[in-house]
This record gives C-alpha cells, structure tokens and sequence, in this order.
C-alpha cells in the first residue's frame, strides 16, 4: 500500500455526497465532491430562474459537510420563514452573494471553501446550465427537474432516453479530479433527476471510464416513489451502465439492514409507497457486491420551512450510516 | 495614566461609527459600538416589515469595520442586483438569518461577532422595535425615519420635539457599557435620525449622564440637505444638549479642512444643497472645541445596486478621516 494520501472523488447530489463525505472526511484523504447541478425546484431553483444563476443547493451541502468551521456552517441549513425570504436557504444566498461578487462560480466555491474551513474540494460538474429531459417508452417528453420527479409516468412506463438540453460540457476542475483519483464513488440520490444527469455531461463518463480508480456504486436504500418503483439493486446498476459503459463498475455497496416496522410506518407516513430496494440474495456472493448492513437507525426529520420544495421532490428520511459506509470504501481504497 | 486597557464607547449608526472605530481598532483598546436601530428604509427596513425583526443595518456595518475576518467579511457589503433580494444587503440577510435561527437579537450577534472574529462588541441600543416621530414647529407629525430624512420641512420649519413611540427601554448591554467606560463618543451621523434617537431610548441619557467618562461629541462634516441645512456646530450642540443634558458632552471635535473645487461639486452633484457645517472661528480658541482638518479626501462612491434606499436617504459621501480622528480620541482618552 503506497504512503500517499489516496485521492477519492465522490459524484452526487447534496444529501447523498454529504452523508459518504462525512464519514470519509476523518481519515486524511484528499476528498473532492463532484457535485450534480440540475435542480429546477426549491430554494436553488427560485435563485437560478431570479438570478440566472446554476441551482447551488447540492454544492451548498457539500460544502457544510467538508467544513471544519463551527459558527457559520450550522447557518447554512437555515431557512427563512416569512417574508419575501420564506423558503430561501442561508446557504445558498450566501453562494449567490459569493457568485455575484466574483462573477465566477468556481472562484465562488473556493473563496466559500476557505470561509467555511472545508477539508476536500467541491466542483460542480459543469458550468453551465441545463435541464434533464426524459423521453418516456410512451414517447411522451418531461423537462426540468422537479416535473420529473412529480410524474409518476416515469415509474408506469419507463424511461426510454434521459439527456440534458442545452449539451454541456463538464467542468475541467472536475475531468481532472477523476483523471486523478485513486477511488472513484457514485454517491446515493435521486437516481433519474441527481445521479444519471451527471454522467449526461459531456467529458464525464469518458474521463470515468479512462480513469484508473476503482469505482463503487453505492445503491439507494430505497425506491423513489414515482420514478423508481420496484426497482432492484440490479435494475440500478443497469441502467447506470447504459449510460457509464458496461463493466466500468467495479463493485456495487448495498444495504441488507432493515428498520424497525415503527420506523417504516413513519416513512411512508410521507413516502406512501416507499420501498426498500430488492437484491437478489445470490448477489451477496459475488465479490464485487458488498451487500452488508448499511442504513442509519437515525430517521431524518423533513423541515416545514422547506416550502420552495413541492410535491414528491421531499428529502430522503433514511439514509446511509455514514461511518459504516466509510469504513467500507477504506477498505476498497486500500485494496 | 493607568496601565489598564481603555474602554471606549461609541454611539451612532452604522457609518459614522465604523469610520471612529476602524481608527481606534488598531490599538489595544476595549472598544463597544452602541447602535440606533430606528431605520425603516433600505432592505434594513424592508427586513424589519417582512420579518418583524429589528433594523440591522447599522448593526452590520458596525461588524464589519471591528472584523479581523478576511474571507466573508468583504461580502456583508454586497447587494443583491437581481429578482426578489434586489437591494438586499447580504450581511443583513446573515443576520437576519442568525437572528431566526437564535431567536434573540443579543445571541444573534454575539455569533456573528465570533463568525466575523471581531475587536471589540457592538450592542444594539434598544432590543424592541419603535418610530421615530417628529413634531414640526406648526404641530405636523412626521412618522418614521425614512420619512423624516425625506421632508425638507424639517430644515424650513423646524424641529419641535422628536419622540419614539411606543416608549422603548435600553439594551441592558448598552448601559452596563456606558457605565463602565473611560470615554463616550458620539459619531457624525444622520442627526434627527440617527444620533438623536439613541437618546431618545429610555435609560440612555440618564446612563451617560451618570458615567465618569470623558464626553466627546464628533460633530458632523456637512449639513444634510432637508434636515439641517444652515446648521453650525453649535447649533448641532445645542440640540443635542436638549435631549442628553446641558453640559455634559465635555469636548467637541468639528472639522476645519476643506475640500477641493471639484471635489465639491462632485458631492453637490448628488446632493445639490449640502454644505460644510459652519462653525465660529472665535470656537477653535476654547479648549474644550477642538476644530481641526479631520476630513477624509476620499470621497465615498454610491453603490447603484443600493436600490432599496430611495429620496434624500443615501450614504454619505464624504467621511472623517478615521486615522485623525482617532489619533485626537486617544489623546482625549488619555488626558
């Protein structure tokens, strides 16, 4: 095993990358966050139609989620409660202060990485905007976002094409990362509106499947209603590899822990119909399907301050255990 | 002279006590800023209505000239140019952000006076909301500051007698801080608006009236167009002295430099009517009158994203020359 700090680039949305990062960011590691950026609801997607600025609330949250700073980075969760300001996350205006006194958001995101004592880099993967457009089986077309999330069509009839509109290019701070990393992580999240968009941009898949790191896919802990009903951890993975390539992945972390009944009745209190993710116990017996214990007892409170954020587009309430997670990925590092 | 650490005390708003505190920081001094909060304009007043929270213009501008800080500090000063925060301030937004998250004015600003790591404490002077009125000498009422600053009858006809309503206590912060100082200012600043008001509060003037310190009134560069055209510094003092007790204030400072030609009608360009405030020569000669060149030849550039604040209500061009000034306040502080 070389004595240099391994260099681990994680890809994903807000929640996800934060929860891997959190629990990596203990052990010296050169972390770097590449972060999706195609939200068109909340309190980032009211900012990017107002101020024509890209949605900054993933980058937001993994920028609290590296920080070492104790004073302000708790007031970035904050949102304002009345007033025109109702709904708008601290975060995120601070982003767009930082982005219109610079003029340039990836000197933005570094000046707010010294504010906030980050340990690692945040790169938003483009920068550029753009809007996901799913193709659905029935030839039926959704834009944006938050439409996608809100049809349950996308579950029913399935998703034929996903791409973006504009096609933009990726984020040269984030091909270098990846050209450069040692361990290569696709974070949970929002597999149709988070995770796939990423590897819509063009340079990303590319610069992934060129790279020498490992690369692990951390499959969600549950379906998302409405887009992915039903879906196992296989079903994940291969329509991941439609778009990254086939064989890219080389191992595929999943959960087989369970929550109490209690704590599924309070999830689907909010999420109806929200599963956990099938696996087939076979899968537990490849080498390269970590199939282990991995969800974090703690369910997540949804905050009623989030009103920019509307319909099915809630935050998760189960996520990963972020230390049990880590200590896993060490692991694969170190391999 | 006593070996222990000073203790300063000065009143005003938020750019007349900056400029006095931003000289008097760089040396080993215990310094608090005691600040209005009677704005009802600007996105200070446009916070206070949609969230019913105090006006914290003054507050912040008074954290940034104490902060050490050098990577958010400079954004508190940025406005926002487009959509629903036009014109807001991003350093009100912080605090109004610490505000809602704290749920007290005090605590609030005791964090983001950690955030800011600055010297010294600035404590607002009262803890509850009230409007300045005004009772012009033919008995019209004027309600609110920025109403106030906006009606030139307040030059014409006159000030009878200018109240608060409702009747609001003192920050017990504020007079604890009086008490215990060496050396009260009181800073140029907007007059009926700004400076009076804070003597206005109930437990203030009696505050000041009962410390042992050394009383120094910095009178105002320029008259303000509307409000105190025509004004001589003894006329400032004299009102002053109305509300705050005859012969307390034990020195004046008043400005005896010019500025260029140009530089004027620079300044007149903006504000057509605006003239030095005049003094009588005969003054310089009485010891406890300290006429000196304290103006700053810099002058101030008007922010045009500043566009909450409207009418006669705009920023101060020309400011005292902070190095000077503080250099006459510590010699004051130390007779």
């Amino acid at each position: 095993m070389s004595k240099r700090v391994k260099k681990i680039v994680c890809f994903g949305g807000g929640t996800g990358v934060s929860v891997v990062l959190s629990g990596l960011k203990k052990s010296p590691l050169d972390l770097t966050a590449i972060v999706t950026m195609f939200d068109s609801g909340g309190s980032s997607g009211k900012l990017k139609k107002e101020l024509g600025i890209l949605p900054l609330g993933d980058v937001r949250q993994c920028l609290v989620a590296l920080s070492n700073e104790k004073n302000l980075a708790p007031l970035f969760r904050y949102r304002f409660e009345k007033g025109g300001l109702k709904g708008h996350n601290f975060g995120n205006l601070l982003i767009a202060a930082e982005i219109g006194a610079t003029g340039n958001l990836n000197r933005a995101i570094e000046k707010i990485a010294k504010i906030l004592d980050i340990k690692g880099k945040v790169v938003p993967v483009a920068l550029e905007q753009a809007d996901i457009v799913a193709i659905l089986k029935n030839n039926k077309k959704i834009r944006e976002e938050e439409k996608i999330i809100n049809c349950p069509d996308v579950s029913k009839i399935g998703i034929k094409k996903l791409f973006l509109e504009p096609k933009i290019k990726a984020n040269p701070k984030a091909t270098s990362a990846i050209k450069n990393a040692n361990l290569i992580i696709i974070a949970p999240g929002k597999f149709y509106t988070t995770i796939l968009p990423i590897f819509l941009v063009k340079g990303i898949p590319e610069a992934v499947r060129k790279s020498r790191a490992k690369k692990v896919f951390v499959c969600n802990l549950m379906t998302q209603v409405g887009n992915t009903d039903g879906f196992s951890v296989k079903d994940f993975l291969t329509i991941l590899e439609k778009y990254l390539g086939k064989n890219v992945i080389n191992y595929v972390i999943f959960n087989t822990g369970k929550l109490s009944t209690k704590q599924v009745k309070e999830v689907r209190r909010v999420f109806p119909k929200a599963d956990f993710v099938k696996y087939d116990k076979s899968l537990s017996k490849r080498k390269n399907f970590i199939g282990t214990d991995v969800v974090d007892r703690q369910i997540q409170k949804l905050n009623p301050a989030d009103t920019l954020v509307k319909g099915a587009n809630k935050r998760t309430m189960i996520l990963h255990d972020s230390n049990k997670l880590a200590k896993i990925l060490l692991k694969l590092c170190r391999r």
